[in-house]
This record gives structure tokens, sequence and C-alpha cells, in this order.
């Protein structure tokens, strides 16, 4: 029958529990109506089919349904007006809401100089839609199916360019691995390293702590490597027989922002090829360098040996949820496996579109573009920092979307809470280090200067240098 | 310095090992660029930089670098003509690829009929990329950043109205939480039930083996409950003491095709409420219903007992990798913890986009028309059947995009073999039967009738009468 519920103009279930008789089935109708409002189920405005059409739906009378109707105008659940239908009446109770999403939550920070976010307000959203139209027009009908755990081969291959060129990591897309961002990489590693009887992972003494629990969680120590002005110290990892795995950031250290020594590069190297080990390269900014000789990714150096994660967080944004994963062929395997046999995690849409976005271009434009917009804003930090706060030293500045502030000792915890009383969030560096880290304490401030938008800046920046002492 | 490598035209990363003498940067220079090429990070028909441009970029003299080019020109590996600069030749060994994806792979079927996919060729690309620009812009710039780890919550508050009006389900945004699909819901519902000291899941007879296993890989036993033509048997729930979880298809059991007996429905509750018991319904194709009377969710007769899970898969496509579940609150908290307290799995935009499809009328409107083309495919294969098989009954066909056919005793592996011979791909029963299930073999086909795109359908229709007995 053509004519059915099919072709109403929206969806209404409803349990109609009367009998067969036409004043059950309308007391019924009319009793599971009430209840749909009642509970929220039917939302203060909903505009219901017509009475012809759920009647069809129902496979009952017209007039019954328009009886139920009139009973519930009549009892004040719904409206019916000439030429806009029955609607349900907006004095019902409606379904308990949470409050619409808003920019800022009450009491929040006026200032937001929080590391590990870039400039939201300068995501690419046009050239992001003309990249997703061409790469939703050129896939082939298949790409919207289950597809390949690995993720997309339209990305793998333009990542093995990009990756390859830009950062000289040898890649293939054979051996890359699309994940939802650096945490599911580093979680799916996690198992995988687990279930091949590792215990410990060595870190840095300074790190996010979000991400030892991570490897916490999936029963991994963790160990802190010691650190100085040259970075982490690599050679440490020969005297440790337990550890096999080392997680670093070879590039801009996380978040002290110093380049590992190439030393220290080639120890961890050569210690891995000594002892069977494994390095992890988190290379999260390594888009973002400002000194003219940039630092290649340690993954060049042994593809075999190392396993190189980026993102696109820190190049576009967080909520994409897009992050890669450059692996030695046996452990590409073992993660596939681990993701479950199935794509189980990274729409195909985007992984499409920003396949499409690197190879017209658009991703390295918008790299250099955002790049000097961060390196002006680090200008400007450092700047202002000399006439206002000649005592404070910036580092880890050649690189990336944050800085380190070194501050007088003893006067961390009072800068951050003077800075919290102006309305300015920023972090200490006490958060960012390895409990059991043997490094003498410093003060600090790690400031990310990438993370307000343009016209927040100018602001956020004198108010920081109004709490530094 | 303005002008650096940072506004060059595309990133090159080189490592040149020479020393500072001019004629050892070149020579350092010439040898990074051919290893690029040799080793396919170049890939063949990349432009270089301009020399001016790479010079500033490696602080060197423009001389040095044109007459590095210049070498790798006359070597070959580069090629330089006036007008399109200097490029990575089309001879030089390209970097080991994998082929370009294509619509099937060789000796791949001709047809398919294997279940669990939509049509994927009906995807509304057009309308998805409407609402995608819609949402794009109307996104705050804090809704690309990390996130609520339920979910957008514009996506929440869309599904909350939508999955009320449409299935009967007691939703509130609160309690909904997104996830990559159904088997990423699983795949947290394990692992929290596991903390919870759960060790056995009670599964239907019929289902899929991918999903018992990712039960089993969580540490939980599958024992398959009775199944007959009522659907499953819940009553059985309650002899099972250590079983506090069954996970069930009640509105269209999966691959059998029957809706489970109101007073299965009912015993299933009771026994939740009875044993506190957990129901996971998978409403994978509750959209999809041909009869008139739809068949609410199981989870509107008690939301505290019941865990929703519903997909975008069958709706839309699987590619998109969303799903969403609407839990219990205790156990909302819980799996949110589960996600690991970030939002690792689905990028924000594609949740925005179908908010912004759904509350447009968009969803209702796509699953109206798949829901005719769909019903218009079950009654030609009815008919044919009907005419060229008469001895096969087709059963399971009151809803969903699959129907299950039964064969003669004994003839199903035969027929799946002829259907191979002819390039036709379809399922036998036998692979959907729990391994411990004790319900009588039967021989019958579960056929995909959603699966192909129109053009193919009357072929794979003509192929499948072939292969019938």
């Amino acid at each position: 029958m053509e004519d059915s519920w099919a072709t109403l103009g929206v969806d209404l279930h409803l349990e109609t529990g009367g009998e067969a008789t036409r004043s059950g089935v309308r007391k019924g109708l009319t009793d599971a109506l009430r209840e749909a409002v009642r509970g929220g189920r039917l939302a203060p405005g909903t505009r219901l089919p017509s009475s012809r059409s759920l009647a069809v739906d129902l496979g009952i009378a017209r007039n019954t349904v328009a009886d139920a109707y009139a009973d519930l105008v009549a009892e004040g659940w719904l409206t019916a007006r000439q030429g806009s239908g029955t609607r349900v009446a907006e004095r019902a109770v409606p379904r308990p809401a949470e409050p619409a999403p808003r920019r800022r939550a009450v009491g929040g920070p006026t200032y937001d100089l929080m590391p590990g976010t870039p400039d939201l307000a300068s995501f690419p959203r046009a050239e992001w839609l003309k990249a997703a139209r061409r790469a939703l027009y050129a896939a082939p009908n298949d790409a919207l199916g289950h597809g390949d755990p690995r993720g997309r081969i339209e990305l793998r291959t333009a990542l093995a360019d990009y990756l390859s060129r830009a950062r000289g990591v040898h890649a293939d897309p054979g051996r890359i691995v699309i994940c939802a961002g650096f945490v599911h990489g580093l979680v799916l590693l996690g198992s995988v390293l687990r279930a091949r009887g590792r215990r410990e992972v060595a870190v840095e003494s300074y790190g996010l702590d979000f991400h030892w629990n991570l490897l916490e969680r999936a029963g991994l120590r963790t160990s802190p490597l010691p650190f100085d002005e040259l970075g982490t110290s690599t050679a440490e990892l020969g005297s440790r027989a337990a550890v096999k795995v080392a997680l670093l950031t070879p590039a801009h250290q996380f978040p002290m922002g110093v380049p590992l020594h190439p030393d220290r590069r080639a120890a961890a190297v050569d210690w891995a090829r000594r002892e069977g080990g494994l390095i992890l390269e988190d290379d999260y900014d390594g888009e973002f360098r400002y000194d003219r000789q940039p630092v290649g990714a340690l993954q060049g150096l042994d593809p075999d040996r190392v396993v190189y994660l980026g993102t696109a967080s820190k190049s576009l944004a967080p909520g994409l949820r897009l992050g890669w994963m450059v692996l030695p062929a046996p452990l590409a395997a073992e993660v596939v496996e681990a993701k479950g046999g199935a794509d189980l995690n990274c729409g195909v849409l985007d992984q499409l579109t920003l396949a499409e976005f690197i190879t017209s271009g658009a991703y390295d434009r918008h790299v250099r573009g955002a790049r000097l917009r961060y390196r002006r804003r680090r200008d400007q930090l450092v700047a202002a920092l000399a006439e206002r706060a000649p005592e404070v030293r910036a580092t880890g500045i050649a690189a990336g979307l944050h800085a380190v502030l070194e501050l007088p000792p003893g006067t961390e915890r009072s800068v951050v809470q003077a800075a919290s009383w102006q309305r300015l969030a920023v972090q200490g560096l006490a958060g960012f280090r390895h409990p059991a880290a043997r490094v003498p304490e410093r003060d600090a401030l790690v400031v990310g200067y990438g993370t307000p938008p343009d016209h927040a800046w100018a602001g956020a920046l004198e108010a920081l240098c109004r709490v530094l002492p």
C-alpha cells in the first residue's frame, strides 16, 4: 500500500494498548499521545502528522485520530491552528535538557593561554568545506563502506608524500595507520606493547600526565629519563634492562621546548638497535618551527625502530580527531589487529577531506599562514617580556605554540594564583613534571600563545605581563 | 626575517651533512636531494622551491642551490623547464605504493547481496554537504576543540528528540554518548561491564560472530539463548544465575528478522528488574520497517535497565562511523570514564553535520525515501521468488535490509558455492549461528537486498534466482 505511514512528515512511534473497539482505540491513542507529551518524547512545538496520515499509518479510522487530537487539545496538551496543523503545546512539560552550548562557561577565564590548543578561530572553514565537497564527490561509493582498518588509502598516500617531504619521515602508505588523534594512537600502541610482554615505558621528565596515565592504564609503568639543557638524556636508556620502549618528543620537547641534541638522537637510535628497543616519537607540532634549520623526524634515522606519531590537532583542530602513525611493518599488523579488525574510529569523510586538503596544497598554505601568525605572536611575547618583565626568560621559543617562562624560585604558585584572579588561564610547570622525575624543581609558566583568537591576543598578553614578577 | 623558509611554496626537509665550504655545502645539498628522490621522499612530479627560496630557507647562497639543481638535472633526477620550474623527474624511482583504490577487487564478485551494508550509492551527498556547510559556519570556535567525551551537545539534543519521536526511546542528551558506530559502543560497554565484575553475556542463537568475539576479547563469555518463531526465548534468562547482561536485537532479530514477541519483551525487562540485569538493545535498522505497526524500542519500557544502541551505518553509511548509546545514568558516567576522559573517537564535524541533518528534516526525508526504495526491492524479491523459486520461503521481510531465504535441508553449502561460481556474493545462515546454540540446523541464505546500487539490483536478483533450487 503506497499511501502508508512511510510517507508521513515525521515518524511517530506509539504504543496503543487499547482494545479493538472504536472507543477503546480512541482511548488507547489518546493515552499514548498524552504520555508521549508528558514524558517529553514529543517536544513542545513538535508538529504532529495530519489525522489522515496518522490514521493510515496506524490502520485505524481517520475520525478516531481526529477525536483523540481534539481530546488532547481540550486537555491542553496539543494546540490546533488553521494552517499550521496540530502541534504539541508550548506549555507542555519539556524533556529535561542541558543548556545550549556557549563559548565560555560562567565564571570561566577571560583570557586563555593554556598550552595544547591552536587558535581555533583560524580553522580554515571555507577551504575545508571546499575540500570536503571535492573529496565527497570524487569518492567511489565503496569509500562509504566499512573500509580498511588502517584508514583510507587516499589519506595514507597523501600523508606518505607530505611526511617524507616536510618531516623527513620514511613513510609508505602500507605502514601508516590513521587514528583518532595522538591519544588513540597511544592507547593502541599501549595495548599492543603490553600484549608483547612489555611492562615499562621510559618517558621524559616533563610531559603530559594524561599520556602517562593512559600508559599506566594499559598496564605499563612509566619511568622518567633525566633532563637537562640538551634535552632528555637518552644515554640512560642503556642502563635500564627492563625498558624496551621510550616515548619522546625529539623535535620540540613538551613542554620545555628544546630539541633533542643530535648526540642524544643518535644515542636513542643506537640503544633501540642494540637492545631491540622501540622509540615512540610524538611529533605533535613539527610543522611549527621558527628557526631556520628544521629538526627532521627521528624516525628517518631508523624506520624499523621508531614509531612516528603525528596529528592534525595542532595544525588544524583537535576536534577533527585525526592523527597518524608510521609503524615498523610487524607492529603495523599488530596495531591493525588491536583496532579490532574494523575501522572503528575515524569517519571516512574527514579522512577523504584531509587527503584532498593536503594534495591540493591547501594544507601547506594553511600551515605557512599559521606559522607566520604564531611567529608574530612569539615575537610580540618576547618583546613584551623584554620591556615589562626583564627578569623573566622565555625558553623553548624556536618552535611550537607555547613558551616556557622561567620565574624567580618559589614564585610559580603565587603567579598562577594571581593570574586566576585576573581571569587569565595559564599553567605552571609543576603540573608537567613526572612524579618520579629526578630533576631540580624549577619555577616557570607554560604559556600557550597559540591558543587565543586574534582579537583576544593583545589583551591576553597584557594580562600576562601584569601578573609576572 | 620575513623572507625565510616559512614563505616557501612547499616545506622541504633536508639533512645537509656537508662541511661549511661552498663546495661542501653544494655536495651535501646535492646528495640530500638525490637521496630524497631516490628514496621516494620526493615523489615524481613534485615541484621544488625556487633556488632563491630554498637558499633563503637553508641560509646558503642562491648559486649553491642553483648548482645543486643543475647537477641533479644533469644526472636525470630532476627536470627543469621554462615556466614550470624545477620538478622531480617522472622517471625517478617512485616510492613503493599501493594500487589506487578501485571499486571492486580483481576476481571479486559481480553482484553483492551480502547483508550488513545499505545501498552506498544512495548516500545523500549533496544534502550532506549542504548540512556540513550550515553546521560548520554555525559552530562556535570552541566546537573545534577537545570537547565533551559524550559527544557534541548539538547532536545529542537532536538525537534525543529524534529517538523519542521515531523510536519511542526515553532519551535525554545527558545520558546519550556518541560513539564510532555500534562496535565502538559494544567495546566500551564490554570493558565497563567487565570492570563491574561481569563474566558472561547472554546473546542470541543467531547473530554476528564479530560482536561475540569483541565481547570475548573484553573478557566476557557469550552464551546463546534459545530461539524459535517467536524470537529469542528471554524466559531462559531467569534460569542462569551467572548472567546479568543480555545482548538482543528486539525490533528485528539479526539475521532471522522476527520481532521479539511482546511476552518475551516483557519477560526480558521483568528479568532485568528482578535480577538487577542489563539489556543491550541493538537497534541496528529500526528505521526500516515495512509493516504498519512499528516495533518501538525495548528501552522505552525501562530506561534504567536497557541500553539503547543505534547507528547511522544502515540509515546513512558505515563509513561515517557514527553511533549512539542511550544509557542509564550511572552507566553513562562509567562509559565516559572508559572513553579515557577525552573525546577520543568521533570527529566533531560529522557530529555537527548529522545534528543539522536531523534537525533540518533531511534525515527524515532521506530515511523515508530509502524505506520506499528498499520496500520496493523487498517486494520484487518476494515476487521473483514466487515465480522462479516457489519452494523457497522468504522470512524476516517485514523490516530491515535483508531477508532469510529458507532452503531445502542440506542444500545451503551447495547454493552458496553455486552463487560464488556465478560471482554472486551471498551468505549462508550457518555463519550466523552461535557455536554453542542449541537450535536445530536450518539451511538458509541471508540476502542483503539493500546492498547493491540501483543499477545492479535487477542483475543481482536474476543471479540469485538462478542459483536457488
